[in-house]
């Protein structure tokens, strides 16, 4: 670990070779997909959070778009074809250096075809009264299904933006521990 | 180099510890800043594209949020201390694993102070006749200042999303090279 020349932070230096490794923040990709005011929830089959429910999504791989990351991730957790609609949320969790990035999607060719897939347990459309809120795997995905089902009762998409703000060592899904920061002069939001 | 257990991709892996080194897309944060009609620009001082303009913008660090970023981005290349009003445009350019998240924003205090930072040759605020069109470094800058005058003279804001669809080896602000996706169902656009 030394400061690089004209750098003002510690990285990860080889000292055989001299290559810089820089560890950036991460981006999850993932997909809020709607059918008769029913969206596509998956059952965790592996850890963190196994047996609680999520969004399909995961990491962004390189040579994606992160719409296109979106619509594998939705294939591999839950063995559905979808459309992007558009972008939907965007949220930082600085603590765990991820951001999120959720899109609207709708099944391809209106064909509601879902099964679990590997890293799921089972899948499962829910509507808003339907969604088992204790049992999410993370904060970012309930404040996104809150905010899904807001927009879909309004009648207006809205593109969402939070910092959640977390204590380090609490649960992935711990509402005590969450927060949004207002600078953003954005609506000021809790769980 | 092997596909991990579990994985369905090439990764780096460490001969000697077992670790995994994942090499992720990364993300540019940057600001677009605005005061009585005029944005931000900085001439370039450091490759690539030096001496060309751009809006004040880098890679994210571990530990901040992109708001944050963009913030800080802003002070080290043209010294301005600016508050983030909203997310504004979210584009991907696959082909070089960057995803570009740019925030609208404003002087703090309303104090419209700035002047070149170390990667800085040059800071300016220009108007959209202003702007100097062909002398922009890089091209999801210049889609960015297209989108950000036109919601300005329409009086309305959009959050903004496209893909960048590059040839491998083009130039950073090669417009030949330059399309959007329409697959998000968003209105096709071209430089």
């Amino acid at each position: 670990m030394r400061i690089p020349e004209g750098d003002d932070q510690w990285r990860h230096i080889c000292e055989s070779c001299g290559q810089v490794h820089f560890f950036n923040p991460k981006l999850v990709v993932g997909c809020i997909v709607e059918s008769g005011g029913r969206v596509l929830l998956c059952k965790r089959a592996i850890e963190p959070c196994k047996g609680k429910w999520t969004l399909p999504a995961g990491y962004l791989e390189l040579g994606e778009s992160t719409a296109e990351g979106a619509a594998r991730e939705t294939q591999e957790e839950a063995a559905a074809d979808v459309t992007i609609v558009a972008p939907f949320a965007h949220y930082d969790i600085p603590i765990i250096g991820q951001t999120y990035l959720l899109f609207r999607a709708t099944f391809a060719n209106g064909c509601e075809k879902h099964e679990p897939g590997s890293e799921s347990l089972e899948t499962r459309m829910v509507s808003a009264a339907e969604v088992p809120w204790d049992e999410i795997a993370f904060s970012s995905i309930s404040l996104a299904l809150k905010a899904f089902f807001q927009d879909l009762e309004g009648g207006t998409w809205h593109h969402h933006h939070a910092v959640i703000d977390k204590k380090r060592g609490s649960a992935p899904n711990d509402p005590g521990s969450f927060l949004l920061r207002d600078h953003l002069k954005l609506p000021l939001a809790r769980l």
